[in-house]
């Protein structure tokens, strides 16, 4: 018997994002594993079964694939976006490690995607365009402390920041905290881009400054981007505004 | 008249990579603008005009996009990964800002892909599973102690780093320079990844540590991964090792 193993990234929520190898990773599957939502995406094909587990299950969600995968199956792991950020493939690869010495022989593929930040990135403009970092605000398997020194090197070190994991109903007050702690070493004015479900029916994209920048605009679906000193807004007639990072920087402050 | 720009990520050098979204976006050209190996990857079609430039003329190659579009032209600018990730949408808008006031007015669309980070990383795991940032150690446009002290800051923070544009002819020292100074912030064994040409017949992928990386093993198109303490490799009989960046933090060093 040899299973294989395919982590698959899906994109944002559209069907437009979901890359050929993935398609074909997809319908290689004898079996799917996934988040419901994200599992809610893929088309369904007579003899693929479903195995669909809470957002907050990944490392038992992750345990059961590979044994799965042991006893022979073709089995698809599907994420949102890209699987090898704050998603599954790290799950996949922390239960591997911990899991029989067996599953070290296992075939296992990682299919890349759009992730969240260059999805929304891609709407207003190229926030993105220069050195940035993505950080995520979740702070269930970190401390709080070290987010807010990460929050510090990054903004402090001219780093545009994409925010994952902002909010949710169990972490109801870290990115207003976040946002304190960035108005400290960044100017007022410093774009923040919002964004959530790209490509879908409800996508909802803003553009406002760090100094009015509301927590309660967002929730566990939104990703945040904060500008650095060299990120600037382009207001146009009929448009919405462009957000762009330069390519070129001056020394920024230390 | 009224044109149309597309600034469009073909993703990593093979069609799998290519969204839905972005086959639609050059089936909808006239014109193609875009370095010339980039170009070399979009399937002639009859009736399109192509326009390819240097690697190093990323604003002029804008300027003129930009100029065919406002003539009423549906224009496709296209770039290798990801256009938001120190590529192309930076320079349209920055040659859309400095530009005649019509230009804003103009219909400009960014098309996402995935970048070289995500598919570097997809080739071994999941180093970037956790807090990363994304820096260019191209000096052309910021002063070379800008990059040392975002260096710093990445790695005293822990962050992962991936490092676009690690060396080229005019910049040969950079990336050694770079490794360098990691040596003095991170343990020797930490994880380095270098990707390059991934999905194509010339990739090379290889993991080694911080101790022993080289950077003449580095080219213009290599892509490197610079795990964090929280990064790990498991070793597997008979399969390549797994990198991947734990989704806990237990308080990393300052």
């Amino acid at each position: 018997m040899s299973g294989h193993l395919a982590v698959i990234g899906l994109g944002p929520g559209d069907a437009r994002y979901v890359t050929p190898e993935a398609q074909a990773a997809l319908a290689r599957a004898d079996a799917l594993y996934g988040y419901g939502p994200y599992l809610d995406r893929v088309p369904v094909r007579a003899g693929q079964s479903r195995h669909a587990s809470d957002n907050r299950e990944e490392g038992t969600r992750a345990a059961a694939a590979l044994a799965h995968t042991a006893a022979g199956a073709n089995v698809a792991m599907v994420s949102g976006g890209d699987p090898g950020v704050f998603a599954m493939a790290a799950a996949v690869c922390e239960e591997l490690a911990a899991g029989p010495q067996a599953w070290r022989s296992l075939d296992v593929t990682i299919v890349p995607g759009v992730t969240a930040m260059l999805a929304v990135a891609a709407r207003v403009g190229a926030p993105l365009g220069h050195d940035f970092c993505a950080l995520s605000l979740s702070d269930n398997l970190k401390p709080w402390d070290l987010i807010e020194r990460r929050l510090d090197a990054a903004a402090g070190a001219g780093f545009v920041i994409a925010l994952y994991n902002p909010i949710s109903r169990a972490r109801p007050w870290q990115l207003g905290r976040a946002f304190e702690r960035l108005r400290e070493l960044l100017p007022p004015a410093t774009p923040v881009v919002f964004g959530r479900a790209i490509g879908r029916a409800d996508e909802q994209v803003s553009v406002t400054t760090l100094a009015v920048a509301d927590p309660n605009a967002a929730d566990m679906a939104t990703l945040l981007i904060v500008g650095s000193r060299e990120t600037h807004v382009i207001a146009r007639p009929g448009r919405a505004p462009l957000v762009y990072t330069s390519r070129s920087a001056q020394g920024a402050r230390a």
